[in-house]
């Protein structure tokens, strides 16, 4: 048999059909493009009758991806068949993808039909359905939990009737492993029997599987039914998909890949996919980020702690010798420094590697001041922890001295029932220059604080005014605390017509004090970074020099 | 050989190594006595040579928890040994679990000694252990990457020297199902032909296994190896641990039961476990919010959608008949209208779940009422909606007629730089009463103006003032937009002394004006539901008696 494991995508079909996950077009074809990229075989792009929005989807998709088979579902009759068709024939290799029940309790409940009306049913889409392209798959829907006999027949009749590809899903996750292995051993003896014994060894017929998640044994089934024969595996981005989802893309790539010792063809050719493992954890941040199906610390390969190690016991391994505690290389899946996102609990490896990858080299000392300025200052105030705030550490620590602005008194009114617009007036300094007065008008009491204070000092947001032109790329306000009493927090970050960006931080009662202190901050590191940050980099670098390395050092990624 | 498979929960272990997890000793207290509720039989409380905090954590457990074995984790040597003793002697039922590495690359790399080395270190620990208990457990570290002949040397002797318990973890997360069970099977003819079966047949030597997630494999492994003979499994509620994580407990149990039929003993008997079911998404999600370790939704059974069902096909298929596409039912793991938390994503089936499960029964024209000003107005501005926000659209729904209170004009004054402190002044009109006018002084801007609003309503927020007290039990402000012109969201949640809590919602361009129309909003709802919400609920129940129930419906819960 071929040792090519085809990867029959479904993350925008079943994986769309999640349950709260909606994309819209652009979205679908953003994902669409990442999966080619990926290397995926076949993307599975929708079920065109269910919806105009599905049939859109899968006609744009079909036109815009290239180098990639899209499928589309139909139930298995003539109308879904059409539609599909119609939504897929632009495609450079369309295929149709038609599904029946086959087990009693759906043929009873769901169907209302005889097990010899459904052979035939499935027998005549897979024909209707090869007048349009030679293309074609069939799924036996609940085939785990269908009369194996009557399953063989099914499958042998859409094999003659010209199914190129014969899915065995486990439509509702009851399988397990040793199980699933039988069954498709099972029917490909009996196919072998009908005469397929060649198709099936060229790959020119193939089994596929398609596993759900519900006893978490998704990855497993479908591993071991490649393991018994089955050549094409459909499964999603993160798993995600109906209920608890499908299986995991990126678990069963890795696998094969890390375990290529054991799964092998009969002749020891070890199973292949055409996946580039290293697009593997931008597509799953980005399939995360648009579904917003959020992918947990604790996930294989692509959560957040997958490659990192916190135990005092396993650090010493990894640093001692990588392969003590690690199967994979991070980098092969695609992790890199800017894939980690700093959050409430990033540990002291994770600002390491953070700031290495920014192009800091910090003594332990040194770094020693920053985390623990980190987690007093900032992890429980932002949720999520860009990494200017991080920088703007560095820049408190060390450049303050630098910081020319300070806000002497301010006061700002917050207007309610008039048409006047809350006004605010700010005394500031400038060490250069001396203190400076202003006032303005702002649509909130925040925005009006804002105004003034970049007014006198020299600055703007939007075109308004004079002064050096800045962009507000990112303002958060929160209460730390639940009565009314609780604090105000504020954080900005501001980017100049250079590019330079700085955050700045604000806590204080009063919600409006803090978004001045805020801005103040961010304004104060700014100046301070464009005069003394190359020089601070050299120096802090050069205190670093003397200390030992350490190679292997794995952060606790969160 | 018995029918028990023993469960081995290590959350406070290692689910507590997770990278950035933290429990303080009220937190694992909490956790443990839910552990021992839920029914697991042997609770791993940490390792106590570690760190102070873990042998002060073991010790504490160890006194505290009834019912349920502890066990403490202790390297192959005597100082670690007797460590953990001390820790745990004061256990009702105490276990040593004491542990070395037997794969090559350990040895050479982490131990750097010989296999005969290790060999005497294994026995001499295991001797040394059965000093102070009976109750003693190996672990062979990496042992399935050990060479096997060698692993089952090492089995043998520690089995001989006392070990009631023999774990073969899959420290890395490397075998796959079928390796694993060959090699359980394995170690067992091995101990068999050693004069050990016997006490394998009762039970009273087990081999364990313990199983990591790095291909995603962790839960399917561990089953592999109790058809092969296993009877212990080490695992942590939702699957936390180092890396990816271990085996999730849910996920085995729930697929022994599921599955009773395929995982049984030679002579035909189901194999079981001692879990109570009923207690799994309780404990899962105090396991989430102690450790910070959040569950994704497509998680298997104690993900928010594991029990949720999207499509129009599968939602046909599950009014037509439960079974068509569930295997398990979601009370049988602990899922009920409470256990559901809305949020961004929650669809209709959610939003009607939570209604009923509070008591509201509502027609399908008013379910949809509701629905759409959910989306519309709270879905997007809320991260987590508290049910309180829900009720609240009924209100202003169905009883905004109600309604008492409007502001008519507010100025509130921020103040930077001063001891004085930020003051509002606030007109306001009671429908029954007329126009009133209040000046406060707060700590901030938000407390001057609700400290002034309540003053002119008759409310007090603490001890100060007059009127009626009220308690705010939740205050979440927040910026809708990135400018500085984004638009300001306030959401409040007050609880009268009666206990009854109303929530209230206020955007505005200025975040002291969103305050404002918030506490407003909580105030006319909560006067509007103490006089109508009994005769609503009356009212709306009728409208929704005509129609047809629909039986077996499941909430798309997120």
């Amino acid at each position: 048999m071929i040792n090519r494991v085809y990867i029959f995508d479904t993350t925008l079909r079943d994986g769309e059909q999640s349950p709260g996950v909606s994309l819209n077009m652009s979205q679908k074809i953003e994902i669409g493009k990442a999966l080619v990229e990926l290397g995926v075989d076949v993307i599975e792009a929708g079920f065109p009758i269910s919806s105009p929005g599905d049939f859109e989807g899968v006609k744009t998709l079909a036109r815009e991806l290239k180098g990639v088979e899209i499928a589309a579902l139909a139930r298995a009759n003539r109308k879904d068949i059409e539609v599909a068709w119609e939504a897929l024939k632009e495609a450079e290799n369309p295929r149709i993808h038609t599904f029946i029940a086959t087990s009693d309790i759906h043929l009873q409940y769901k169907l209302r039909k005889s097990r010899e009306e459904v052979l035939e049913l499935a027998e005549e889409a897979v024909k209707f359905a090869c007048e349009f392209t030679s293309n074609v798959e069939f799924s036996a829907e609940d085939a785990t939990r269908s009369d194996w006999e009557y399953l063989a027949e099914v499958v042998i009749r859409v094999a003659r009737a010209g199914a190129k590809v014969i899915n065995i899903p486990d439509t509702v996750g009851y399988t397990v492993p040793q199980e699933y292995y039988e069954l498709i051993a099972f029917l490909i003896e009996k196919l072998k029997a009908a005469g397929f014994e060649e198709s099936l060894e060229t790959g020119e017929l193939q089994l596929s599987v398609h596993c759900h998640n519900d006893l978490g044994l998704a990855v497993a089934n479908s591993l071991s039914a490649v393991l018994a024969g089955a050549r094409q595996v459909e499964c999603t981005v993160n798993g995600i998909g109906e209920r608890a989802g499908n299986a995991a893309m990126e678990e069963i790539v890795m696998t094969l890949k890390t375990r290529a010792d054991f799964f092998r063809t009969r002749l020891g050719e070890a199973l292949e996919t055409g996946i580039n493992t290293r697009k593997i954890v931008p597509t799953s941040q980005l399939v995360a980020q648009l579904t917003g199906m959020y992918v947990q610390p604790n996930k294989a390969i692509v959560g957040a702690n997958a490659f990192a190690h916190e135990s005092g016991i396993h650090q010493h391994g990894v640093i001692a010798h990588r392969l003590t505690y690690e199967i994979m290389n991070r980098e092969d899946v695609g992790w890199s420094g800017s894939a980690i996102v700093l959050g409430k609990h990033s540990g002291r490896h994770a600002v390491d590697y953070k700031l290495r990858s920014r192009g800091w080299k910090l003594s332990k000392k040194a770094l020693s001041r920053i985390f623990e300025r980190f987690r007093a200052e900032i992890k429980d105030v932002l949720r999520r922890i860009p990494d200017e705030y991080l920088e703007g550490i560095i820049y408190d620590e060390f450049l303050s001295e630098a910081y020319p602005y300070r806000v002497i008194s301010a006061q700002v009114s917050s207007l309610y029932g008039t048409s006047l617009n809350p006004i605010s007036q700010v005394e500031v300094e400038d060490r250069r220059v001396g203190r400076r007065v202003a006032v303005a008008v702002g649509v909130g009491s925040v925005d009006a604080a804002f105004k003034a204070v970049a007014q006198a000092l020299g600055y703007r947001f939007g075109n308004e005014g004079d002064g050096e032109r800045l962009k507000l790329v990112d303002f958060h306000i929160d209460a730390l605390g639940k009565g009314t009493e609780a604090e105000g927090v504020c954080g900005v970050i501001l980017e100049d017509e250079a590019g330079r960006r700085t955050a700045g931080l604000g806590r204080d009662g009063d919600i409006v004090a803090a978004g001045i202190k805020a801005l103040i901050n961010a304004l104060n590191r700014l100046e301070a970074s464009r005069e003394k940050e190359s020089e601070l980099r050299v120096t802090l670098a050069k205190e670093a020099e003397g200390e030992p390395s350490e190679p292997g050092v794995q952060p606790m990624c969160r």
